[in-house]
């Protein structure tokens, strides 16, 4: 069965896959008629493909297959949570969990996953939290200050753990600042060179035998940034010569993926490539920790129309869900490309500005500005597109508005 | 006692009132020391003084018995709607409630609000919603399209109804866009000018009876911002010469408070004598909708330190709360300044600089850039001031760290 392009001239949608676009005149994601499965349930809906959640794990391990080296991929769970998810990939064997939280710890246990398939990256850890996280002998933790190191070491004098370093480089979508986790100005994030030889020392006094190295240097990165990345991981790797008992990299996660029509997707084949230059000859297992490159595409938010009016110079369609449901397009510009799933036409020529607006009593409550889209009516359904990633994980109750219902389509 | 002034020669901080400083050198609110409060909970704890809200709300009706016609105020429990907070509010029976969502609308039923007493105002209304809504006879419904009248029509025919209208002007804290409801570019909200005689017809055709007028121009406003204010409310007072059916007419909310040390306070009968003078003659009720000016500097958010430590040139004092407790300093530039519960000293002269970090893993969850802070220490407990509004209600569970305690302080 032939997709998107089949549906009419102008239908080249720069989002269209094999598994989602249109089939007899409405949106299907992994086989599934979004409108229908959109009226089984009330209110905003969340849908994800496991299918697209498996082709984007395997796209990835095929490309660290690529690197000469062992590899592991340690999904980022905070980018969705929802157990179906993280039960399928448990199930799937291909990825361990990074988690942020002790609650993210329990959760990726609570799926499935081995204590040994998980590692912590967090920033602000309590002693409640390390209580909680030293609890699991196998678990991998990753520190982020001295004094975390410290701390470990008060509480399991000997045991293995990872180090987070910053290596004052890195990269994000666009160049988003809010989005910089490592660069010139100084991050809460990793440790820093000038710290270094007091963690390596911190962590000698407690017998602490250093296993990991860990850097985050980028976040959304495309094909444009890469060159810009390999050079901070770079950096990243200076550490490692330090580091006797060191057996992985974790080269963090933020491989991003097309939100917009004039973004390219990341060419993993050049990525692959640039890991394989700085790790075939090193003999260290490479570790990647994405979140959303795994689970973003995959999914989609499924709204209803509630009014169309024209005010001042402006069509607005309203919708029954706002940005608490997925914060990203309002406050990250990382848009939710809405997608009407019956379009009562394909000549996209005549396709008007629409300016999508969500049920939130705030201003910035807007999925997307002047978005070219067919004639809509109430009720009808709307798909937001890359809604699988910091969407449901992130959302609030903002307004009380926060109701929404997940739903994993088998794959 | 006296508080803040007398703790040190330095120490005449910004924030500080008669509830709310320093005593013996520990920081207090409504007579409770705030670090010993946060250890009675584990975790972070939100914490709010009735008396506080009691003094805020007390301040705005003493500002509106001076305006020569009949008052009423609907507190906008978007802000805050911890129970408590609800019930305390409906107890002292000085406010309504103005809700966003049929759901706010059944806690503040739930809370001991009569539907009387209750208005709503929301966008993006489904028939879903308005199925709850119109269940409720004498709950004042502004609508915010056309479409809504039409749907309420056809619902509830010869029900009296509000229209929210969009007068083109408005004012936000320090002009931030984010924040502006009405203004020059169209926003979603409300009726425009155009539209009114269609939104006319539209109510007579269903026999609805336009009794109430809404428009909301102002969001955080202070008193530099108060001419634009007042033009803005003769600008939507303007619409209220079609409409003979109108007694009350609600000038929104958006009343400012102080987030920092160069802002000063909402000079209220300044307000006051504005709306004097649009409505001493008119023979209408005035209806104000505040939020924030009720809870925000109610409240007050407790975490503790977990490390404290340079990186490069920043000290960071990392805490166990992150802007998911709280998102406005983060996301709106709206601080909510850090103040240590137990300085070590009160030489302000020789407090450093430090950046307060939270534990979300995000580069964006920073508390406060570069902030005079006194020696901290791990297990340190730092209060941050103005969060009682758009705080817990706001707040999500990203990374899973979203749990945390609310206590209302009953005076």
């Amino acid at each position: 069965v032939s997709l998107a392009p089949a549906a009419g001239p102008d239908a080249g949608f720069w989002w269209a896959r094999d598994d989602l676009g249109f089939k007899d005149g409405r949106l299907h994601l992994a086989g599934h008629d979004l409108a229908t499965l959109a009226a089984t349930v009330e209110g905003p809906l969340h849908v994800y493909s496991e299918a697209r959640i498996a082709a984007n794990l395997g796209r990835l391990h095929a490309a660290l297959a690529e690197i000469g080296a062992p590899a592991r991929v340690y999904y980022a769970m905070k980018a969705n949570r929802f157990e179906p998810v993280l039960r399928a990939l448990a199930r799937r064997g291909l990825s361990g969990v990074d988690v942020c939280s002790p609650a993210e710890m329990d959760r990726a246990l609570a799926c499935g996953f081995a204590a040994g398939d998980v590692s912590f990256t967090g920033t602000g850890v309590s002693n409640r939290d390390l209580g909680r996280l030293l609890a699991q002998p196998d678990l991998t933790i990753n520190c982020d200050t001295i004094g975390m190191i410290r701390r470990i070491g008060e509480r399991s004098p000997g045991r293995a753990i990872g180090i987070r370093v910053n290596p004052e480089l890195g990269v994000s979508y666009g160049g988003a600042e809010r989005l910089t986790y490592a660069g010139d100005a100084a991050t809460k994030f990793g440790i820093y060179r000038e710290q270094w030889p007091d963690a390596l020392a911190m962590a000698r006094v407690h017998d602490l035998t250093i296993t990991s190295l860990h850097f985050h240097v980028g976040c959304g990165y495309l094909t444009r940034e890469l060159e810009a990345w390999d050079a901070a991981v770079g950096a990243g790797l200076a550490f490692v010569d330090d580091l006797p008992d060191v057996r992985t990299v974790n080269v963090g996660g933020g491989l991003g993926l097309p939100h917009r029509s004039t973004d390219a997707p990341l060419d993993l084949s050049r990525w692959a490539e640039m890991l394989r230059r700085r790790f075939a000859t090193r003999g260290l297992t490479v570790a990647v920790e994405p979140g959303d490159y795994i689970v973003k595409d995959a999914g989609v938010l499924l709204l209803q129309v509630t009014d169309v009016e024209r005010k001042r110079d402006v069509t607005f369609v309203s919708v029954d869900g706002g940005f608490n449901l997925a914060p990203e397009p309002a406050y990250y510009d990382l848009p939710c490309e809405p997608v009407a799933c019956q379009p009562r036409s394909f000549d996209t020529a005549a396709w008007r500005p629409m300016t999508v607006a969500g049920n939130i009593n705030e201003a910035l409550d807007i999925w997307a500005h002047a978005h070219p889209m067919p004639e809509l009516r109430e009720g009808d359904r709307i798909a937001f597109l890359n809604a699988g990633g910091y969407g449901a994980s992130m959302s609030s109750n903002h307004c009380m508005r926060g109701e929404f219902t997940e739903m994993l389509l088998p794959g």
